[in-house]
């Protein structure tokens, strides 16, 4: 079979449209309408290859560079290849096996750094003096980015009698996307962060970018950035006026929970707006909430562990 | 929420479509074009709502009686709720606790059976004795089961290109109800069905039904049947040709397989079809082919413990 020929053989784009489901059983435990738009069956599992697609298309270099450990490596990884580029993708020292390999499975370059001695930005740096032909793109923090998660927003405008959509935040790139593609449409967004990486959150209450002094160790690692990006936080501080914090057990509870009541396997990102549901109840109480599921990629054995917490795995 | 509301604001049937996915890693691991048809997203978790809904708006009763340790029991429950009857189901007392209270949480009521003193046919008729006014419905075997099913063959009929769909077989009646859906389309159909609960493949070589002495334990606990059903063997000897046997382990490795690369949560009897792909490529190579996903629901220490086999989970 030839892949390339599927994907081209499609109109226009090969984003996929997102995957809307209706778990009624969710809806009844959590007490208000929930819709989920799951980009979990987007290509390469994750909305990060709505943004990695734009910004590949769009730039002129033929050679891109990011750092990642995650997601994006693997959207843009991809995204290169359908384009006939290439890219090289930073990646830590410590990064799960699981994701390596999809980064090369796609044909990206892996460049490892050991972020005890040195970080990803100076290693970016580096490779981008060796190659100066290159495009650095940042996995959150790039207009392009944010046209590219656009998409998604302008997709939930069909959904009917939709009054609030519930985005993960972690550099802030898909929520200042989805907020862009709902514009005008009176549907409100609400942020979900995780609590103890809740800089969006602080960046909100105080008026201006917060940074956490390191990254941190939240299990909803497609969120853990130090910071939001610039580009994002002039888009949320104007239309976002609530971030719920989500604490690490919530997370774990709604992975679970979706894992039950949905047949849906999300990665611990992914379950943080089902989880600030379930942290903050009163916001939406009776009312009608589509919880963006940013991804589903997440390692097998974490995956097991997670849903076991708390009970015994029967051998 | 008023989760009848949102059903019956629906033109006509409250069936889902299924849920097509085109994972494009299972594509190139397979050496097939493979789309899946996941029912895991239907009402209930499993195609076996097709099946329940038009076999509880057929009949005039409205009491409806059924032996299900699984899937059919919920689905029962499900459309007794939305056509406003009601159903008795009888599961073994060993039933998984998270089946039983899925039952419940749709209002059927749950009779259970020690299958180690009586079988659940012979609770089932004595039920049936005490309640004259029942319907008595059973899982497969039944044309308006067939009927209900075959849906599910029509909406495939939409796949572009396709050559061949990969179905389970239990008692047969959703591969009946497929091949009913499929006629005259010029699309094959082959079965998946676990080898230690041969008995559909059996039957096709010996040309008449052949049965188990008992259900077979297979993980597959969808596939746990002791014979296809009669109707069933009438459509499926003239229209199909092929069953592949697939031992158990091939089982949990399809389950693996779709988490890792197509992020999609099934239960073991829902790899049969992909299991099968596995198990004899040489049927499937360069083709088109579409593998029915039949459904999701699995206990999560089950599906944790075959996701982690071979692995050690960490703590």
């Amino acid at each position: 079979m030839n892949t390339e020929d599927s994907i081209l053989n499609r109109a226009g784009s090969p984003v996929r449209p997102t995957t809307i489901l209706e778990p009624l059983r969710l809806s009844e435990r959590l007490g208000a309408k929930v819709r989920l738009a799951s980009e979990t069956f987007q290509h390469t599992g994750s909305f990060k290859f709505r943004a990695a697609f734009n910004v590949t298309a769009s730039v002129k270099q033929n050679l891109l560079i990011a750092a990642s450990s995650g997601n994006f490596g693997q959207a843009l990884a991809y995204a290169c290849q359908l384009l006939g580029k290439s890219c090289i993708i930073v990646m830590p020292k410590n990064s799960a096996e699981v994701k390596v390999n999809a980064v090369r499975e796609f044909g990206g370059q892996v460049e490892f750094v050991d972020i005890t001695k040195k970080s990803r930005e100076a290693r970016v740096n580096e490779l981008a003096r060796e190659h100066s032909d290159a495009y650095i793109a940042s996995a959150y923090d790039d207009p392009l980015i944010i046209e590219g998660n656009s998409s998604l927003g302008r997709e939930l405008r069909v959904l009917k009698q939709l009054d609030t959509v519930v985005v993960p935040v972690g550099g802030g790139g898909l929520m200042s996307g989805i907020v862009k593609g709902l514009e005008g449409s009176g549907v409100s967004v609400i942020g979900a962060e995780p609590l103890m990486a809740n800089d969006a959150a602080q960046s909100l209450r105080t008026g201006e970018i917060v940074r956490n002094n390191n990254e941190p160790q939240t299990i909803a690692d497609g969120a853990r950035t130090v910071s939001l990006g610039r580009h994002n936080w002039e888009i949320i501080r104007k239309s976002v006026s609530t971030i719920v914090e989500v604490p690490e057990g919530m997370i774990t509870e709604a992975l679970r929970l979706l894992f039950t009541v949905a047949n849906l396997k999300v990665e611990p990102t992914g379950a943080l707006a089902v989880a600030a549901v379930m942290m903050a109840p009163e916001l939406f109480r009776g009312r009608s909430v589509c919880c963006v599921i940013s991804g589903g990629n997440v390692d097998p054995a974490v995956y097991a562990r997670i849903l076991t917490e708390n009970t015994e795995v029967p051998r």
